[in-house]
């Protein structure tokens, strides 16, 4: 057993680690004003990028910093999980880092996807650009009308019709689809309410200015719409594309949509545990620099307990995420179910929890624009709903663990054990 | 013991519930709304009040539903503090009834400052059109550049000039003061750090108008400004008023903070029970109309015996806030000061925790503006911080409960109870 | 509204105070080191009362401090639901004090159903006894191999033959059946599993010397057998008793059981919370005369705040309880099974998260004999299960809750609404 | 980074876990309830030890699963911490194979203590008999009379005197001390006073036949005295032994306490997590197998979900652990220190988290000696308490976490920043 990343992860680490230090830091409070400003505005088409933001790209492109979320050698760093993950955390000490290394969902799940699945001219016409940074994507999964986190409640149809793909529905939560550069969806509808329940759905690439896509508003988390990205509502109404628009053929998306969880659940999960670095870093810094009854705050009270509670709750997460990213490059996501889901429920609920004692910390000021704690909070919140609540991530972990009682299960099934 | 109301508190309690429910509540929905679009935008200048609700306010008042709050007979409905709490309860289910019935914060608590302390001609000029409902008011204490949560740390000052005040300093979170109709605030500022330190505080009216007074900006709470009340920062250059505006005295201030505090922390940690009964039939509704895995989410994974848990919890709130009334009510604020802090603590963990699972149950929804809880939230969070965070109120009430051992404490006071 | 307990309550709970405090406390410790010498030992057929509790039943009987639990103004106290709570909470604070005041489960329970259904007959032969004191009883209702929280789940039989009722089965966990005094058990049996759900069952006096009555062994609770009380395993082979031992009739079980359960869960809560405080005592009189770090325990890391939090949680479990007592008095147990089902998961909660507190702060000596946390824990962990797990509580609660939405719920019942 | 166990690791593994699961598990049943017999009699001159246990030692010693636990190749195993951590989770499934592979404490402890430090002498006279598993040891360091976790606060002396050195004190918690084959202890004193006070105390052999030594009682933990080891208090009444029996010198005794601590807390968490896997499982066979309301119990309520976060629970804590073995390796027991802390907060308190619920699911029988249960629960308190509450290790992780921060306090110490 060796806790050490590898050689090529720490120098990967040390230079992401400078690069989000000096160059990103400084100028991330003035580009998070300027974030609430236009994030508090729900008409998208006003939304632009930030020059400071594509400037960064720039450098950050130049200098090999970039797709490292990839394991491609070629078209990006050719990193395991294992050894993006901690890059990953250190993203996600800052709001924009992601995106500076193009590493920001959902394009790292797009390229994936198109990178594993896609055909040759879909990589041609949608992959580079992607991996060039120059256009956006968006990934159309979720539905207003139903409880998205049961996929057989999909209403949303890709029905194959000669050449044609016709694809009908109502989609919302589809993140970066406000984002000025953001050129396509990959939509997943039912092919085929008749198949085995894992072959009924397909993905299909729809570029946004197909007749019959109509982007109908955005949705606010806790107030911001997280522009210039946006989690847009999104009507699809009689929206014909050609077939060779369909990732890897009819049926397939449940496939497809299981082989993408697992590792953008690592990025996610270890991005959460930089952002519970960082504030827990705010939480101390300010405690240790006001002062009630004759004493820094954070010498008050519980104060002292509830940092070593935050820090040992930060590394078993990390830790655990590491361990999933570690399976998951041994094992395969499908054997690595019950590590995947535990990490989805333990790193959100971890920032959740440090972000609110850092509120509590600050004091009004925490719930205010002075601090990005709230900016956090809504992050982290968001992540507890995002590929499924809490609670659905514990049942399938309840259920791979009763699994190994299979036998004993099979024979009370029906009541009385007879 | 007997825990039921009394017949005046039922008899108010059944015409205030269908005032809520028939005319608050069906014009809801579209007022929060505009609240959010208003909410958003950090120029209070432009905020305007809705009126919708002016007209729910004419109706109230037409119907004595008016001043319920104030203990006086002749100019409130002279209920104790036990008997107003299930109404504000009730007003707590809403965002706007509390100002619909004139019961809102913070003029309900300088409402109470001016009738029990206010000289005649303070309550001719303010007093009165308070009660009218036809102008509103602040409350300057919070200050942003120490931890207010410490009295002694206060740094703004309220000095004796002559026939004047001389009022410096800058407040923040000054609830109220980006209403179109706010007149003045009542500033709490040191006159005297020699004195006793429960003498060294004093409170005075200044109109807004005055000349020094600047309203600086104001402070979102979880991304909403809370328009057309808002929270601002004030600062108060050489701000000069008559000295006949003074609030009983110099060094009358903290006398006065203490006997204000009783009766607001009962009305907050109400209206929290009323919002989290409010929450808790969203949950239930949404829980009960979606469906996953063949099943209403309600009964899926541990989701009944979360309800049992927020049940349990809301119906043990009420109870110690209704207590906490009943002791003031009884023996007054001083000697209720264990419950008054403990309410503070429970009622808005309570709210927090039942909008927390509102929210895991509603799926990413429970984030946008399409539902209340993210409002719900921010006010749960704020009243956790309001009056000092939860920890300075369990610090409040071990300092009461090891009081009881106050002999053995002394032995053992310097270490090794010699 | 009004808390304040009546007259007859103040003036019982006076003299009882005065008795615990003055007779009970000074030779607890004593006893309770008797006790564990006792209780350590499985041969039931060795255990004695103390003379010295004797002595002070006596006493409590010759005061009028004697049957207080008791609903009759000739037999008992005559007291309401909610004027015997807070005696309750007062012989909670001892490990004898209830049965000193012959207000000990499950006698007192056993009294009760007696007094409310038994025959003449009955109440001159077994009523009459246990009033006096001078015999206990027990309550066989709990089987070894079924999850008995499900009534339904029930083998053992009281099956009616001409004049007799046959009684079969294995109960364990029967309290009491180990005392020297105990004669009698009340069984319940299974009589007619073609009836309605809730006519099946049936009561039956059994006494301890018929024929096929045998008593296996006593079950330890975290390794004490609660000597001279005991928890036994008990078989009933063809034990015949005549059908005049019946209690109310055939099919009358479950009905009786329902309204023993009210009353019986406010004493077993009170004296919870009476425990409660007694332990909080301990905590804080031992945090405060030990030192470390130059400052008593009492004051390090978040213990101030620790102590807060167990203050609140009693306070409300508290109210809650007399709340519950209060609503039973007015409205009946079965109105109030929200309340009685949320009492039984709150107070033993409560006093388990106390004494886990207290235990913590006297160090491995909360662990050992020398003070008696661990005998209060292992009551907290009994009281957690006995009439059915806390989960099983939230069930009912939930149940309650979700049947204000009885037509939304049924609307869905069946998957998707339709 | 690799999570893989070393082919070492995985040998032994493999070894142990089919001596435990084949030879241990099949007589444990029979042994614990002998156990429990011996173990709830207070008088330990009585108690004996099980000669099947003798029977397993030499079987295992034999074929070379035996001290383990040493890092030295010759003596031990020559096992890293991290090698040996996965072994010492197999032991703790069980009640006896810790002892049954030489593996217990405090004995692995002592035998560290003297492999480490000891003169040649003292390992021919005390290690050669240990490691053979022919004597058993104790180790003296707590005391009745001060709160221990500060050792500051120790009473007890250890003094030179010309060739001699005199101890004197009482000791309590010295466990193992009660065991027929138990021939010294280790012994902690105060040696010079005015030393800087990381050298003021010193470790001496005390043969346990020296005169002045008296073993007064032994100490039950939660009810069982966990014969044939015991808790014992010993008093030391001018105790003469030769200087030689000093181990390393004059003022090494916080040093080599230091040393000691850090593998003996992975042996003891892992030992912890071994047991919560086998209590979960124990859970989960229950839960499975017995029916209530037409659903095997696993199903009921929120059982499913408790069994994720069990799951998700001890994974992290395992994890951590690992961890905490590993960097103990490689940077030593002091770079660790905020690892060793941790682990000995988290174990603990997730196996009493996980033997909390499995009582629960088992109902009454959970709190019996039928199932292991609490004899569980009694050694998950005891680790909560041994060699500092969590409070204690929560107070160091915050002052290593805020040692970061140094400057900043440094700055604020005095209150207003000045």
């Amino acid at each position: 057993m060796d806790f050490s990343p590898s050689p090529r992860c720490q120098e990967y680490l040390k230079r992401v680690r400078a690069f989000v230090r000096e160059r990103i830091e400084p100028v991330e409070t003035a580009l998070l004003a300027q974030r609430h400003a236009q994030s508090r505005n729900p008409d998208w088409t006003q939304w632009r990028c930030a020059p400071e933001v594509e400037a960064l790209k720039a450098q950050a492109r130049a200098e090999g910093l970039w797709n490292l979320f990839l394991p491609d050698a070629g078209l990006g760093a050719g990193l395991s999980n294992v050894d993006y993950a901690p890059l990953a955390e250190e993203m996600g000490r800052s709001f924009i880092a992601a995106e500076v290394f193009n590493c920001n969902a959902p394009d790292t799940g797009n390229m994936e996807v198109l990178w594993k699945y896609g055909s040759e001219e879909q990589k041609a016409r949608w992959l580079t650009p992607l991996l060039a940074g120059e256009i956006r994507s968006a990934f159309c999964m979720t539905e207003p009308d139903v409880a998205s986190s049961d996929a057989t409640n999909m209403q949303a149809t890709a029905i194959a019709d000669g050449d044609d793909i016709i694809v009908n529905g109502r989609k919302w939560w589809s993140t970066g689809i406000g984002h000025p550069n953001c050129r396509f969806a990959i939509f997943m509808g039912l092919s085929d309410p008749q198949a085995h329940r894992h072959q009924q759905h397909s993905m299909v690439i729809v570029p946004l200015d197909t007749p019959g896509v109509s982007i109908r508003r955005m949705l606010p988390v806790m107030g911001e719409y997280d522009a210039p990205y946006g989690h847009g509502e999104v009507w699809f109404d009689d929206v014909r594309v050609p077939r060779s628009n369909l990732i890897k053929g009819i049926g397939k998306g449940f496939e497809i949509a299981q082989g993408r969880l697992g590792p953008g659940r690592i990025h996610h999960c270890m991005r959460s545990i930089g952002a519970a670095e960082r504030t827990l870093e705010l939480l101390i810094t300010r405690g240790a620099s006001r002062v009630a009854f004759g004493k820094p705050l954070i010498n008050l009270g519980g104060n002292r307990e509830r940092i070593a509670e935050l820090r040992i709750a930060i590394d078993q997460a990390r830790l655990l995420t590491l361990y999933a990213a570690w399976k998951i490059d041994k094992a395969g996501a499908l054997a690595s179910m019950t590590e995947i889901s535990a990490i989805k429920v333990v790193a959100p609920n971890v920032l959740e929890q440090v972000v609110s004692e850092a509120i509590q910390i600050h004091g009004a000021a925490g719930l205010s624009d002075d601090v990005p704690l709230v900016a956090i909070l809504g992050g982290a919140r968001a992540l507890r709903l995002a590929d499924g609540p809490d609670a659905v991530h514990r049942g399938v972990i309840a259920r791979m663990e009763l699994g190994k009682y299979a036998k004993l299960m099979a024979q009370h099934r029906n009541g009385r054990g007879e």
